[in-house]
C-alpha cells in the first residue's frame, strides 16, 4: 500500500521542481543537507559574511519548529524566509514555491536553502536546486557516507565541517572521502571549520565558480537561440 | 491527500506495537534514537560490556544500508539482528516483528533497538518499547530539543553524550536540559562520555532499575489476578 503513494508524492514533487528550475534560471541555488547539528546555519552565516557585499543573496530556512535560524540570518541583513514543517522531516518543492512569494528574485545571484536536519528524507525531494551541499561534521563518524548513501550519491559538493575537532575524535578524513567518492566519483570535497575559518575560502571560490558557470551556459544558450 | 495515508500507516503501526508489548512483557525494551553519529552504537557496546555477563540481552540494529553496526555488536557475543531499511528513514513495529523471529526471547532481560540515525521520523513509530532513549551529542548544539521536540517529548530518558568534548564546543548543558524538560518535565538526563566512561555507571543503574520496576509491576499484576 505504502510504496505507490510515496512514488506519487515524489513524481508530483519532481514536476514542481522542474517549474522551480525555470524560475531559478539566472541565479545559483544550493540545497544544504546534513544531520542535525552539523553546522549548516553557521556555515551559512560565514558564507553570507563573505559574499553578501558583492552578491545579492536570499535564504530559505527549513525547520520543524522555531525560527531561531532565520533570526540568525536576518541579523546579517540578508532576506530570509522561515518554513516550519510542523513535524515534517524534509522540505519539498511545494514549500519552496510558497516561500518564494516572500522573496524578491530580481537580480538575485545566490539562493541558499537550509533543509531540515536529517541525512535521509531531504535527499529524496528535489527543491529545484542546482547543487545539493552535503555537510558532514567530523564529530559524526567517517562511516556516514557509506551508511546514508543517497545524499552523498546526489550531492554536488561535500563539506567535512568541524575539522578543528579532528584531534579529539576518531574520524578518518580519507575514509569518509573514499566512501563518498565511491558513490559519486567526481564529488568535490572541502575540509572546513566554521570556528577557525580553515578551508572556507576554497568553498567561497567554488560557489562563485558555480554562478559563473551557470550564467555562462545561459548566455551560450541565448546566443545559440538568437543565431 | 498525504495526511490521511500517513495517519493510516501510524494507526496500523500502533496496533502492531500493542501486540509487541504483549510479547515483551517479561523483559525491558529500549528504542535508542538520535541524529546520525551521536554515538548510539558505541553506547550500546559500553552497555553490553557492562551488563552482558549478568543479564541476558539481545539487540536489533536498524540501518539504511550496511551491517557494520551489527558486526560490532556480534563481536561482544550478544545475539543481534540487522534490519536494513533500504532507504527507509525509521524502524516500525512490522520490521521489529520480523526481526524477532531470529531471536530467542526466552529468559531475556533486555532488548535494545538501535533505530536509524534520524531525530525526526523514528519518534513517530512506536516499536513496542518501554522507553525511548534520546541520545544528543554535545557536538550537535544545545538547541536540538527545542528544534526537534517530538523525540524529547516522548523520550523516557535523555543522554547527553560526548561530554568529554564540551571544552571544545559551544554547548550549554543547562540550556539543552531546560529545553528538553520543558517538553517533558520528569525526563531523567544523564551526562555521559563513551570515550572516558564518565557518567556511564548512572546509566547502567537506571537500566537495571527499569527492569526491576517492570518485573515488580508484572508480579503485582499476577498476584492480584490470583487473589
Amino acid at each position: 500500500m505504502e510504496i505507490p503513494v510515496i512514488r506519487n508524492i515524489l513524481e508530483v514533487n519532481t514536476k514542481l521542481a522542474t517549474k522551480l528550475k525555470d524560475k531559478f534560471s539566472n541565479f545559483a541555488v544550493f540545497n544544504i543537507i546534513s544531520a542535525p547539528g552539523a553546522g549548516k546555519t553557521t556555515l551559512l552565516e560565514k558564507t553570507l559574511e563573505a559574499l553578501s557585499s558583492e552578491f545579492k543573496i536570499a535564504v530559505i530556512e527549513g525547520d520543524i519548529q522555531t525560527n531561531n535560524d532565520a533570526k540568525r540570518i536576518a541579523k546579517l541583513g540578508v532576506p530570509v524566509v522561515q518554513i516550519n514543517t510542523d513535524g515534517g522531516c524534509h522540505l519539498d518543492s511545494n514549500m519552496i514555491t510558497d516561500a518564494l512569494s516572500a522573496l524578491d528574485l530580481k537580480e538575485l545571484d545566490f539562493l541558499f536553502i537550509e533543509n531540515v536536519g536529517n541525512l535521509v528524507c531531504p535527499a529524496e525531494f528535489d527543491c529545484g536546486e542546482d547543487y545539493i551541499v552535503a555537510v558532514l561534521g567530523a564529530t559524526e563518524g567517517d562511516d556516514k557516507p557509506e551508511k546514508y548513501p543517497l545524499l552523498f550519491h546526489k550531492a554536488g559538493v561535500m563539506l567535512i565541517n568541524k575539522v578543528d575537532l579532528l584531534p579529539y575524535v576518531n574520524f578518518n578524513v580519507e575514509m569518509a572521502s573514499k566512501h563518498a567518492q565511491k558513490l559519486n566519483s567526481s564529488l568535490p570535497i572541502f575540509k572546513v571549520s566554521c570556528s577557525t575559518n580553515e578551508g572556507l575560502n576554497d568553498w567561497f571560490l567554488w560557489l562563485k565558480n558555480c554562478l559563473i558557470s551557470k550564467r555562462s551556459k545561459l548566455s551560450q544558450l541565448k546566443t545559440s537561440v538568437m543565431v
